[in-house]
């Protein structure tokens, strides 16, 4: 059977016996207990206001510098975040320049939402997956906004704190929108998250990948833009009204969590992190150690054949590189248990091995 | 102080002591009981299926004509299924006659949704808050889709099922697209819902009006057209992903709810619709005796200073007829109890006594 046009919506959500996924970015954790608090407040389900729940956009400004309540529109994850600023910043002084910066590969929803609201992706290739930045400068002047993912989907790479540096002031300096999806800030192994500042950077975070909430769809926007922040309110008001009230309790909850939650969770991603990279170095393959988040992206040739043999022979999901934007690579996410991690690799060994030989 | 631009976001959500609402469209009234079920079974959050989940879907099967779970998308509330809709819908077929067909007063959404999918409003003036046909027939011809919306939010009316019929064999000649919002199709006081067929038919609804679950966000469209189902569901994995999975398990334990927990509410809906009909006739308003929905649109005058003064002076919230695109209209929500209705009713009583006198 040939590989058919492969699309995400074959392999989100879907599990089974014998399946061992290495496809969707989900934490197979549990959540924090207190989550389930915010069950016994609830009684009636009246409209939230559009922009978040209070206590929880207040909990949150203790987090970010210089922030009040004002700073934040609570979303229907990340992804709506993303999608409602793209939106808003898509109609703002006018069509021309109506282009955002992708550092490739890339998170495979970015070139949708950048098409969906009526703009234009412009790449730059990533060097061993961070930033290359002699490429950024030249191609960022002709872009009304950058998308900038660090930890990255799917590279588990960090960018440097100089790299993110100069992107703050060129950026600054140009006037440009910086749209800092920081989804996996609390899951780095080599450094602190460092924060990109600015007066058009907006941060875009959720409690999928921190808090395992993932299926709830709690994320959030922050920034200093504050005529942004209404436009953006103002549109969620229409496109979808308020994010769902209970979630944002739960999110509320979710804050109060005491670092060590996240700190015992980071040790367990950091010991997949050393097993899955050891492992597809011993077989030989060539990939970068991730920094952050839970993937890994080795190159693999043929990946569309690959991910549709190990997924029709084998029962082991991954994604190809195609998604991503680059065509040799295969993105395994690690978030899945030690012992099905292994077995996944043995199936993986065995497959490359009967390509060699055949 | 002058009237300032009233948008709706400075009312949604809002309450506190002394405020008389007639202004969000969302019921008072409690959700079943048995929703709370769902709270149970959840210990942890994965991703659900972008589609929505199964059990959901299967319910919502059984009460739709030649159709399985395949024909249905959960979202996040109606309006995100207007939204995915409107922007699949404005990239087929080229953007020649990206018209959208609306009756005016309309849900003042739609004019909106319309715009962010980049398609132009058209509008057609209804007769007595009810589709004028004769207009209807030579507008749509230029439209590629047109939003119907019966009950109407805001004039409370309900098209006949002759219209409606009429509606159905223009539309499916012309291979027009339609989407018939029908969220408040269990609130009708006159008559069964006629639910429009075809094969460019997409449905939406919600479990907001029907189960008192307005903040929970969610929502479905369902429609004939898989082409266009799948077109929908994989916008979505990008723009939001899974509709809250929580949401949709309380929504499903909502579809085994018997059919007289909606007929007690009804029961009551009617009860405050003669309250606030007969109150409003009784000061001398015009206006339309509500046939389905929970709404009243009387005609005043000077619409934008009477919903600020009544806000100002008199703590009572209403819409200005502008957001509903009529003039010299206001829109009372009638979705508060009868002893709330009656001393709103006072409040305006006594400002449209004091408007007379000076």
């Amino acid at each position: 059977m040939p590989t058919p046009k492969l699309s995400s919506s074959m392999f989100i959500g879907m599990s089974g016996k014998d399946i061992i996924s290495f496809g969707s970015g989900q934490p197979d954790l549990p959540p924090p207990k207190r989550v389930f608090k915010a069950f016994s407040r609830f009684k009636n389900f009246k409209y939230g206001l559009i922009q978040g729940n209070l206590n929880l956009r207040e909990a949150l400004a203790e987090k970010y510098p210089k922030s009040t309540s004002d700073n934040f529109v609570v979303t229907n994850g990340a992804s709506e975040a993303l999608d409602l600023t793209l939106r808003v910043i898509s109609k703002i002084g006018g069509k021309a320049k109506n282009k955002v910066l992708l550092s490739r590969p890339y998170y495979y929803t970015y070139p949708y939402l950048v098409k969906f609201a009526g703009m234009e992706p412009v790449y730059t290739d990533s060097i061993k997956g961070r930033i290359n930045f002699d490429d950024f400068k030249k191609k960022i002047k002709d872009c009304k906004a950058v998308i900038i993912n660090s930890p990255s989907n799917p590279t588990g790479r960090v960018e440097s704190i100089d790299t993110l540096k100069k992107i703050e002031k060129l950026t600054s300096d140009l006037g440009i929108y910086v749209l800092s999806d920081e989804v996996y800030k609390d899951l780095i192994y080599v450094r602190e998250n460092y924060f990109i500042k600015g007066p058009h950077v907006i941060t875009v975070d959720s409690f999928s990948k921190t808090y395992d909430m993932c299926g709830l769809r709690i994320g959030y926007l922050w920034s200093l833009d504050r005529e942004l922040i209404n436009k953006i309110t103002d549109m969620k008001a229409h496109t979808s009204m308020n994010t769902n009230i209970l979630a944002q309790e739960m999110a509320y909850e979710a804050t109060k969590t005491p670092r060590s939650f996240i700190d015992k969770q980071l040790k367990i991603w950091e010991e997949r992190r050393d097993f899955i990279y050891n492992g597809l170095s011993d077989m030989g393959l060539d990939l970068w150690k991730p920094e952050g988040a839970f993937y890994v992206l080795p190159k693999i040739k043929n990946s569309e054949d690959f991910v549709w043999n190990m997924f029709k022979k084998y029962k082991v999901i991954t994604y190809p590189g195609e998604w991503f934007g680059v065509k040799d690579r295969v993105r395994f996410s690690y978030a899945l248990d030690i012992d099905k991690i292994k077995e996944g690799l043995e199936r993986v060994k065995k497959h490359l091995k009967s390509i060699k030989v055949g």
